[in-house]
């Protein structure tokens, strides 16, 4: 397999592993920042780099938007025209057409909406998505889902496991690229993985996950979490939900999340995360560390000379302090949210590197010792 | 002495040299982008040192009025606040408290105005320009000056003149920091430079250049130009004065600018040189190119694989297509503006770069035939 797990925790679910793609290996568990126009915002490839990023997410919907994934794919795919050569994902437009775009209309067809971005009536459907997604190139391409706002009726929520499910079907069979293992090689191609839908309701999430395994993916996601749910609400259906996920392929978390619901749902067996966060919260001034959030621009860090977290090592606590992190913000320079942003997406990288070493140790555990912040819902100093 | 003539050429007042500051040499003539309140908008050191610059100018007027001389003090200057260990001017602040600020009065004892940002009145004054230099610790400071905008009377010009002098006098008297050269090492403190004023009149400018080469400073600067005149204006002005300068100290024209304005004032006998148009023009989506600009918004560069600039070496010609840069800007991403200045400043260094092998070589006006943007007022594609 292209998938490997390489050590588990014996008092958890918690795995490690090593995913290969056609752009290089992720280390699992593995947390991918956000470039959603192909872009991570304020961030260069050569800045990720330094944050010992493995692979990162770029979402199909606004690429395809705008570039277009004709003109992504005019430049020899994703990789050649963002200047990333590590791996990428791109989703598959299923949240953001839920989440963004005013919807026309909505049936087994597809779903047609307007763009966020000039009103354009536009379409996708599993099939559209998944040739979008070919055009674009990424090494993990996502089946094309109906994500359900979570409070939802049951009904609501069955009807779109459904859809799903003949969504999953569909988008296998449109994939043009199917990923291949080449001997002692990285292989070429896209893998794709299903989308399990089902709210917060196991059963409904075990019968989408059972119907998408018989389908056979390269990895199964979860999707439709951290979509207003509470933090405990959203453990109980991992800790139902995640194990059960077929355990020689990669299970990605969608859109999650905050330092302490990546360590519950590693706990839950999850290898997969992206969030926009870091890059968020730094374009916000706030900063992450191992306590919680600093608010750069407050003005108790007027003449604090510290780094913004004395454990890190990312590019900008090397250089910088907190006094002059909080004058670029205070100044409105663009070098505030570039500097805040690389330090964030290092201090996510730097929590799952801690979580991938203590795992084979067995002691999991003492993630909330070192990084506090995964014990509490984070609050700023 | 700190400053060094290398190389004259045969054909025009052009010259090579070196300036040693206590962070290091530069070479000249020298292009210094412009990080105005701290920071070369949206690049980082990093960024800055793969551009090839030397010397980099920060504005007194914007850093004293936030974060404060203070509080870059108490950050150990300017150099450890911002994180650039290479050389750093700072100007005197008067340029920008006569563009920038709603002047409330201005006498022989200085200008008292209000703040831009906050309203606060506050004043400048020779001493107190040089009192906030000081604190901010740059390797090269510069004295008080009253600047004219142009057209200005013949009588407002001349007492702007007259004013300078004394203000220079004053400045080089409040000076705490003079620099000391150490045999065999880049010495300490701050070089302090003179301002000539004096508009379009040449009989005022050398009434002005010969009354502070009596008080005697460390380098000299033409301000006052790139303010409403034309080219034309500006070089023949140039060519009345530079070569009149102190041959044995830096020449510094101040806040130019255009790459014919630098090959004209290097002819002329000019050192060194500021301008935020890389940055600005970066931020803007115009890209510098030999033949003139490129408008990135344009587009014609929807499927444009080429880098911004064949001919170039910087980061971002090396990674990204023009394509991709027109898509940064459509979609609002903070890298366009980063990765297209990277670029603007990277031109202006080769630019500088080329000068100073040409000149020895009394070949200066080859630069017309390599950089043809040098023979023309540059335009857009």
């Amino acid at each position: 397999m292209a998938y490997e797990v390489i050590e588990v925790d014996p008092s958890s679910h918690a795995r490690t592993g090593k995913l290969v793609t056609p752009h290089g290996t992720v280390r699992t568990p593995a947390f991918m920042p956000v470039g959603t126009c192909g872009s991570i915002k304020g961030v260069t490839p050569d800045q990720l780099r330094t944050t010992d990023t493995d692979i990162m997410l770029c979402n199909t919907y606004h690429l395809a938007l705008r570039p277009s994934a004709d003109v992504v794919a005019e430049f020899g795919g994703l990789h050649k025209f963002i200047g990333w050569d590590g791996p990428i994902l791109t989703d598959s437009g299923g949240f953001q057409v839920f989440s963004l775009a005013e919807l026309n209309r909505i049936d087994d067809d597809g779903v047609e909406f307007k763009s966020h971005i000039d009103g354009a009536i536009l379409t996708l459907s599993p099939e559209r998505s998944i040739e979008i997604q070919n055009k674009l190139g990424a090494d993990i391409i996502m089946a094309f889902d109906q994500c359900p706002p979570l409070p939802s009726t049951p009904e609501f929520v069955s009807d779109a496991v459904e859809r799903t499910i003949r969504w999953a079907a569909r988008s296998k069979s449109a994939h043009q690229r199917p990923y291949e293992k080449r001997s002692n090689q990285e292989g070429t191609g896209q893998k794709l993985f299903g989308i399990i839908q089902g709210g917060l309701d196991t059963d409904l999430r075990l019968r989408c996950l059972n119907a998408l395994a018989d389908i056979d993916f390269d990895g199964y996601a979860i999707g439709g979490l951290s979509v207003g749910e509470s933090h405990e609400e959203m453990v109980e259906c991992l800790n139902a939900v995640a194990h059960h996920m077929p355990i020689d392929r990669p299970r990605y978390l969608m859109g999650v999340g905050m330092p302490r619901d990546i360590v519950a749902a590693v706990r839950s067996g999850v290898d997969m995360f992206d969030c926009v966060l870091p890059t968020r919260n730094g374009r916000n001034a706030y900063a992450f560390t191992p306590d919680g959030f600093l608010k750069m621009r407050n003005a108790s860090h007027k003449l604090d000379n510290a780094p913004l977290d004395s454990t890190c090592d990312c590019t900008t606590c090397a250089t910088f302090t907190r006094g002059y992190l909080r004058h670029l913000f205070q100044a409105g320079e663009m070098l505030g949210p570039t500097l805040t942003s690389i330090h964030n997406i290092r201090f996510f990288q730097r929590l799952m590197s801690r979580i991938r070493q203590l795992i084979p140790q067995g002691k999991l555990e003492r993630i909330h010792e070192e990084f506090p912040v995964t014990a509490h819902c984070a609050k700023a100093e």
